[in-house]
């Protein structure tokens, strides 16, 4: 792989293979349970709602596995996505740190979250399935599906909760725009739905909720399968593109890797993907990167939360995961970064976290949009609200700083259909 | 200057220099007059509006012109931008043609607006100039120069048509997230808003009167200048680095070049950008394109409109300009592709239609964004709908083709922010 520096911007080649972390612990992650059994979770507990080239990479026990051809083509439309050196927002924090910003923004749907979707839309496909559901919150991970749906010629139907999908209506247009169809959750169209719609009319909805009716949906159509936007093992190993061209593109202009990485961290696949092949070089003794982990306070999984098996959903539905937990009914504040809410944490990541690779840090939801205005304005780049939790983490690090420091922020986003939560801060209102 | 290939993209140097296609022209561009006297304008007719800088370049005799070396360090924050390989557009178009798309959806307002938007904001900055003043419609424009006082310390303050500021918010946000100070347009603020409201106190607004207002106040603080997104021969110089980047790019997979270029066309500036680079390479005898100028049927100024010198702007106020004008009275229907809803067309590519060197063509609404839709579901991009007039002009001319041809289209921006546009068009409204 050779890496070309272009102006402000390295690139290198899309790789050829996903890292999976777990391979080259000592300590194993621990399994997923059934929820009713509470014994080993095994391919026939998941074979009605994921296809088996999935089921098979959630418990993989090797260190790379080999992207397939059509997926690594797909890729290839917008990847190997930029690593940019963020000097004017370095001006801008009086630092001496060298900031780089590996920006996943340039993607179709402005976000990391096609990583995984391409990934998932081509392994269903291999299995013959012509539809996958999915619940989307905000809706970066429905339009991310729907795009992949379009690729590979199946349909994608997607329950969005009704609060955003009344409220935030744009990424719903862009569902739709790729031939998705797209349903307010609880909708009449299933039993959990109707019974939701029985006990409360005006609701609003919630993730849980859209989730049981994807689930349900999926489970009752032998052609239909289900598709989850983060938190298991095999979306945390899609996601691995974004850390592999980092470490590989840094390398091409600080020949001794990063000193800190900052990622932002709600079910985990964004800051897994970007933080373990750097624990890779880590491991491997070829640099020693320390790994941060940047929550919402509303939502402080890994540094509030206990490490214990929980289930995924709120209904109870999904399998047990051994994760940080703030429990399965906790229901965070209405924050803006949508991808953020979320009870728990990607048992891969947990697991980084309790051997001691990666650390939690909690921003406020002011903090972070002070840090997302003050990087546009240097940088250009609107990032997501996410984002921005990752940035206010370096900001709070390298501000006024003299250390010669070599900095990575992972820009899961860009945040133009997030502009309304950008005036309401500007308005004094967050 | 050499060219990268990274998978689907193609990558080169950022230009050094501007290119001005008029100073190898034989017949020169007809020359500007003034609204009052309708001699030459000079210098001192425009230097309350314009500092020194531009208007040098107005009337600029030499083929290139030196970028200034902090113009060209904002520009490596996102230029490059990539040529791609539009593989998936083609194989949906049942054609033998290669297509390569220019996209200029990647700067950080996610149009080409920004080319030009930073070297204005650089020359104001150079004379002293501490506030630019302009009038926008959707908002592209007002968010470059936003972007672009951002980068330079001015302020820059923006008067948006009231019917976009209330209907289409978001680039509204966008400039206030860069510091930019927004009044929807008439306002009480100036001298021409308030005799506006006076006449209609529930008027919506119009671009030109959006202009009056943002001129008044430039001419009336000696700090202040005013900044215009199109039209006039230094914008479209400006966006010269688009065309001179894509004919290098190109050439690394092309050697012979383009056979024709597709983009679209509104004030001209993207469009000249675009093309005036593959122009010099025919002047110069190394290939020969044709160049499409894509316009909409609603606002048909180089298919329809008479080439005769008009005013700029609905009151009058601005130079004469020899160009392609439905008449400075025209109000054309309210179509979503915002950016092509002006009377005029810049009268430097107006002469090189004169010249024979560039061909119109209207596109109806309908079929631009069945266009957009189909390079979407193909791409994954979404493009601007000013953008997806190019891509129906292009995909009417190489759908079901057996031609070996080499084609570009000009992506000039993304839709994310016009996704109500297109969910119009999906429900039958378009």
């Amino acid at each position: 792989m050779t890496a070309t520096q272009l102006n402000d911007a390295v690139f290198v080649d899309v790789p050829t293979h996903w890292y999976n972390l777990a391979a080259e612990l000592d300590e194993p992650i621990p399994p997923h349970l059934h929820p009713g059994t509470k014994e080993l979770v095994g391919p026939d507990d998941l074979v009605a709602l994921f296809p088996m080239g999935l089921i098979a990479q959630e418990v993989a026990a090797e260190p790379y596995i080999e992207i397939p051809e059509p997926v690594r083509e797909i890729y290839k439309m917008w990847r190997p996505s930029p690593l940019l050196r963020a000097r004017k927002f370095e001006e801008a924090l009086n630092t001496k740190a060298r900031i780089y910003v590996k920006y996943e923004g340039v993607s179709p749907v402005g976000s990391h979250k096609t990583n995984s979707a391409v990934a998932q839309a081509y392994y269903n496909y291999v299995d013959g399935v012509t539809k996958l559901t999915t619940e989307t919150g905000a809706g970066q991970w429905g339009s991310a599906l729907a795009f992949a749906g379009a690729q590979f010629g199946i349909d994608v139907e997607v329950w969005q909760v009704r609060a955003s999908y009344d409220s935030k209506p744009y990424r719903g247009y862009l569902m739709r725009t790729y031939g998705a169809t797209l349903h307010p959750s609880p909708s009449e169209l299933t039993a959990s739905g109707r019974a939701m719609l029985a006990k409360d009319p005006n609701t609003t909805g919630s993730l849980g909720m859209a989730v049981s009716e994807a689930v349900e949906v999926a489970a009752g159509d032998p052609a239909a399968r289900y598709a989850l936007g983060s938190v298991l093992n095999h979306v945390v190993l899609h996601q691995s593109v974004i850390g592999q061209e980092a470490v590989e593109q840094l390398a091409a202009v600080e020949p001794d890797g990063a000193d800190i990485v900052f990622g932002c961290a709600g079910g985990g696949s964004n800051l897994g993907g970007l933080a373990f092949p750097f624990l890779r070089e880590k491991i491997h003794g070829r640099s020693n990167p320390r790994i941060i982990a940047a929550e919402p306070s509303a939502c402080p999984s890994i540094t509030e939360g206990e490490y214990r098996y929980d289930h995924g959903d709120v209904a109870g539905l999904t399998p047990l995961l051994k994760m940080h937990t703030l429990g399965m009914d906790f229901v965070p504040d209405p924050i803006h970064a949508g991808g953020l809410r979320y009870h728990g944490m990607a048992p891969a990541l947990s697991h980084t976290v309790e051997q001691g690779l990666v650390q939690g840090v909690a921003i406020t939801q002011h903090d972070a949009f002070t840090a997302g205005v003050q990087f546009a304005r240097a940088q250009g780049i609107v990032p997501a609200p996410e984002s921005t939790h990752a940035i206010a983490a370096c900001a709070a690090h390298v501000a006024d700083s003299d250390r010669d420091e070599v900095v990575v922020i992972g820009l899961s986003g860009h945040g133009q259909l997030d502009l309304p939560a950008y005036a309401e801060y500007l308005d004094g209102k967050i």
